[in-house]
C-alpha cells in the first residue's frame, strides 16, 4: 500500500505525532482519544496537591456536583463554628436554648449560619472576647467564601465550551467517482459557533523493525473550514489515490486497530472566545456502504431547518 | 453572464457556502441573514433543557427583560419561603402580626426578604429547629442568588458586542469609469473599534440541473480593512468586468432573489476583544443611481467630525 | 521630492488612510492623534443615551472619579429612601428620634443605610406593609448595586491597558551613513509586555488639484518587533533614499503640518491579553541634531538596569 | 568558528536581541533569564506609586501572602473604626462594656466588625449622628472591600498561567549521526495545554572591537510544535554543521558564559487562553554524554502513562 500526503509540509508536521509519541506496547489496543475528547493517557507522579487540583476540579465538575460541594462546605463549616461555640460554653450565647448540649449545639449552629451569611438577627449575639472573636472570624470567612463562590460561578459560566454532537458512526460510502469517509456534526447549544476548522487523522499500528509503532496520517477534507455553522455539517474525506485510506479494506482497519482522531476549533460568538472540541472514531464505529438520512426541512416560517435528532440516522444506499 | 472571481482561492473557498448548504425549496424566498445579523434558520430537535438554555438567554436578553426576571425571581422565591413559614405555623416567628393568615403571610414574606437579603433586623427571628433551618436555607439561597446575579451582570457587561449601524439602503452608483455597489457603516457606541475587516457576498438563486440552487460569490472591495474607525466608513465594491455583478440589471437581482450578506470583524479597544457583526442587504434594499449625503464637517474645536444621523441619507446624483 | 515605499503592498494599504479620510478643511491645523493616543475627532448625532454611555464611562474614568461617583450614588439613593420613609410618616419606624422632621429624616437616612448595606442592626425596623415594602426594595437595590459595583470594579481591573511612556520629543540625528528619526519608549508599569510591534506613519498636507489633502506614508523601521521589552526601546527610522522623509527639511515639515502617528501593539503577560497604545509626534515635537542620553547602567546586583526617568533626556551631538 | 543560521530571516530577526540590547559590562556574568522565567534586569526611576503597583502585586503574589494581606487589612481597618468610636465616646454605643477604655475599644472593635461584615446583630447599635455616620461609612467601606476582594480573587483565578516543569539539566548527547542538545518538559497542572510552540536561543559573549558583546543565535529544533501535550516532551536541537553549536566544546561554553533561553507558548484549554512560559539553561546546567531515563510506562488500565517524577533523571550513555 502506498501512502501519499498532499497537504502542505508544515501542517503535516504539526500532526505527525500529536504529542503521544509512537511507542506502543504490544498488548495495548486502547483508544488514544475517548469519545468525549479527553486523552486516554495518564500523567503520574504529580504531587498530591497538584493531583488534587481543587480549582481545576471546581471549574470542570458538573453543576450538580459543584452545588453539592458548596452545600456540604456550608454545612460543615457552620458545624465547625458551632463546635467552637460549644467549646467556649453556653454563657457565650445568652438567650440560647436552656436544654442539653445537643440543643445548644443546634442553637450555636443556627447562630453560626446567621453570622456566616451576615444575616445577624440579633436574637442571639456573642458575649465575651472569645465568642466575639469566633463570630468575627465566622463572618469574615463567610463573606470570603461567598466571594469565592461568586468568582467560581462566574469562572464556570465564562468558560468557553463548545458542545458539539458527533454522529454515532462515521460512514464509508460511494462519493463522486470514488468513495469517501464521512461524519456529521451539529452544535448542541443555542449559541452560534463561527469560523469552524476541522482536522481529521488516520492513526494505525504499523510494523517497524519488528516492533509495533503507531503512525499518524492527516486526511484531506473536501471542506475543512466553514465561516458559519448555523445548522449541521457533513465532513467529507474523499478516498482517492492520494488518500492514505486508498484501497484499505474493512479487515485491514481492524487489524491495524485504526482510529480517526478529530480536532475542531471555532469561535463562540457569545463571548468571541476560541473553543476546541475533539472526538475520535475507531474502526468498529465506521459503517460501510450506508448514507446519512436527510436532516434538512423547511419549517412553517419558510426557514431552512435542520432536525438535530436525526444526526446519527443512517440508511442503506 | 460570465462570473469571474479574482480573489485568492483560499479566501473564496471559505465563503463558498457559508455553512448554509445550497439546497433551496422552490417556495422559499426568505432571506438568509436578518438585518440584525441573526441567521434566518432553525435547529430543531434539541433537548428541552438545551432549547431552554437559561444561561445563554440570561446573557443575551435585553437589560429590561433581565432586570424584570431578577425582580420576578426575587418576589417568587420570597413568596415560596413565606409559604414555608406559614406551613410551619405562626409560633415559628414570635412577634409577627396577630391577625389572620394573610397578615401572617405578609409578615413572613417581609421576614423572608430580610433573611434573603441578609439584612436581618431581628424584630422577627425564627424559633425552633424547623423555622431556623428554613431561614438558614433562605439566607444561603439568597447569598448564592446574589452571587449568581453578580456573575451574570459582569458576564453581560464584559460580552464583546459591537453595535455597528448600517445605512438603511445600499446603493449602486457611478464610480470612477464604471459603477459600484456601496454601503455606509458607523460605530453606534462610544468605544473605539480598531482593525476592522469586512467581507461582502453576492448570494443568488441559480438553475442547476433544473433545480433551484443558492450560490455565493465573494465581492472584491476597494478597501476591505481599516486600522482605525473613528468616524464612518463607506464600503465600495467596484462593478467592473471582474465583478460577478457586471452587467446585472435591477430586474435580474429581483428574479434571482439576490441577497448581499456582510460580515464584519474588528477589535473592541476597551477590552481588546474581537467583535463580530453581520447584516445583509436584499435586492429591494438597494437604491440605484443615488449617492450618500456628505456626513463630514469641521466642528467648532476644528476637529474632523461626522454626523451619524445622516448615515442613511441619500441624494439623487 | 520623490516618495518611494518599499514595504509590502498589503501592510501599506492598511495604513493608507487610517480611517480618517483624506478630506481637510483649509483652516484645520489640528493634530489627528492626541499625545495620549485618543483621536482628535468627533462623532456627533449619536442618541442621547449612547452619548451618555454610562458603562463605557464608568469603565474608563479615573479611579478618583469612579469612587466619587459611587459615594455620590450611595448618598443620593439613601437620601431618596429616607424621603420615602418621611413620606410614609414617623410611625413607620418605631424608636426613631422624637424630634422634628429633620431629626426623623436623619434617622430614616441611617436606617436606609443600614438596610441598603444589609447591616440591619434592628434598633430601628420597619412597621406596616408600606414601610416593609420600601425597606425590602432598599435591601434589594442595595445588594444589586453592590453586585454591580463588584462587576464594574473587576471589569476595570481586568481591562488590558498598557501604560507606555513616550519620550517627550522625537529626534532627527545622524545615523550610520545617513540620518534617522528616532523616539524612545518604556513600560511605565511593573507588568511585562511581550511581542511588541510598532508602526510609524508620516502624515502631511499635500496639494492635490488645488485642494489640501492629508496623505499618509508608512515609515520603515530598523526594528519593528521585539520579543521582550524588559527595559526600554529606541525605535529608529533610517532616512535613506527609500524614506519619504529623504531630503525633507525642518521648514518643510512645518509647512506641511507634518505629524507622525505611532501605533503599538503587544501582549500584557499578566493576563496574556493584547494591548494597544498610540501616540503621535508633531513637527514641533521633533528635535534636530541631538541624541538621547544613555539610560543603561549596571546595578549593585550586577543586573542590567535602565533609568526610566532619563527617557526624555537629550544631549547635543 | 562559523555561524550559519538556516531558519527564515523574519523569525531570526525577531529573536536577534530579545529586547535586552547587546551591551555588557565586563564584570557582569549574571544570567539574563532566571530559572523561573523572570528577567534578571531592573527598571529604575519609576514613580513611587508605580513601583508600589498594588494591583499587579496583589494579582501575582502567592495565595498565602494574599490571604495574609486580606486578614491584615481586615484587622487594621476595623481597629481604625474602633478608634473612631473610642474618639466619639462611650455614649455612642449604648450597651457596650462598662469597664475601662480598653474594654470599650474591644467592644467597639467587635461592633465595627459586625458592621463591616454587615452582620449587624443589633446588640450594639450606634447612637447619634456622628456614630451613625461612622457606622454607615464602615458598612460602605466593608461592602466595597469585599467587592474588591471578590474581584481580585476572580482575577487571580482566571489568570492564564502555565506551570511547566523543566528538567533540572539540559543534556548534550549523541543523536543520529551527530550529537544534540536536549531538554525535557512536562505540564505540572491537571489542565491540558494544546498547540505548544517552543523557541530556544544560544546566547554568548563575543569580542567585538575589543568590547564584550552578548549575541543571540536561534537554535533549530527537530520539532518546535506539538498539537497536544498530554504527557511530556523532549525538545531536541541537532548539532550538525548548520548549528551555531557545531564544534563548540564544554570549555568554550564556559568561557563565553553561554546561556540558552527558552520561550514557550501554548493554549490553556480550560479557558482557551494563551499562556507563556520561559526558562533558561546556563553552561553549568548542561550535562554531557548522558541520556534522560525512560518515563513511559503502560498502567493497569492499559493507558499510555508518563511518570513525571522521573523528568530530571539522567543515565550515562
Amino acid at each position: 500500500m502506498k501512502l501519499k500526503r498532499n497537504t502542505s509540509k508544515t501542517a503535516q508536521e504539526d500532526l505527525k505525532d500529536l504529542g503521544f509519541g509512537s511507542r506502543v506496547s504490544n498488548q495495548s489496543a486502547e483508544r488514544l482519544l475517548n469519545k468525549d475528547g479527553s486523552f486516554n493517557v495518564q500523567r503520574s507522579g504529580l504531587s498530591f496537591f497538584t493531583s488534587l487540583s481543587p480549582y481545576h476540579s471546581l471549574l470542570t465538575m458538573s453543576w450538580w456536583k459543584f452545588n453539592f460541594n458548596i452545600v456540604l462546605f456550608f454545612l460543615s463549616i457552620n458545624a465547625l463554628f458551632a463546635l467552637a461555640f460549644v467549646g467556649i460554653g453556653k454563657e457565650c450565647l445568652p438567650g440560647a436554648a436552656s436544654g442539653g448540649i445537643l440543643e445548644f449545639f443546634f442553637d450555636a449552629f443556627f447562630f453560626s449560619v446567621q453570622t456566616f451569611t451576615t444575616v445577624g438577627y440579633g436574637f442571639l449575639s456573642p458575649q465575651g472576647a472569645l465568642a466575639n472573636s469566633v463570630a468575627a472570624m465566622c463572618a469574615f470567612v463567610g463573606l470570603l467564601s461567598f466571594a469565592l463562590a461568586t468568582g467560581l460561578m462566574f469562572a464556570r459560566f465564562s468558560r468557553p465550551t463548545a458542545k458539539i454532537i458527533f454522529a454515532e458512526n462515521a460512514i464509508i460510502t460511494p462519493f463522486q467517482d470514488a468513495s469517501a469517509l464521512m461524519f456529521r456534526i451539529a452544535n448542541a447549544r443555542k449559541n452560534q459557533l463561527i469560523e469552524l476548522q476541522i482536522k481529521m487523522l488516520y492513526s494505525r499500528l504499523e510494523q517497524s523493525d519488528g516492533k509495533h509503532v503507531r503512525r499518524y496520517y492527516p486526511l484531506n477534507l473536501v471542506r475543512d473550514k466553514v465561516v458559519f455553522f448555523p445548522l449541521h455539517w457533513t465532513v467529507v474525506h474523499k478516498i482517492d489515490e492520494n488518500s492514505p485510506l486508498f484501497g484499505v479494506t474493512r479487515k485491514q482497519l481492524q487489524q491495524e486497530i485504526a482510529e480517526f482522531p478529530i480536532l475542531l476549533t471555532g469561535i463562540d460568538e457569545t463571548f468571541s472566545q476560541p473553543v476546541h472540541a475533539r472526538s475520535s472514531y475507531r474502526f468498529d464505529e465506521i459503517k460501510w456502504n450506508v448514507k446519512y438520512s436527510d436532516m434538512f426541512f423547511v419549517n412553517k416560517y419558510n426557514q431552512f431547518s435542520s432536525d438535530i435528532q436525526k444526526l446519527s440516522d443512517i440508511e442503506t444506499v
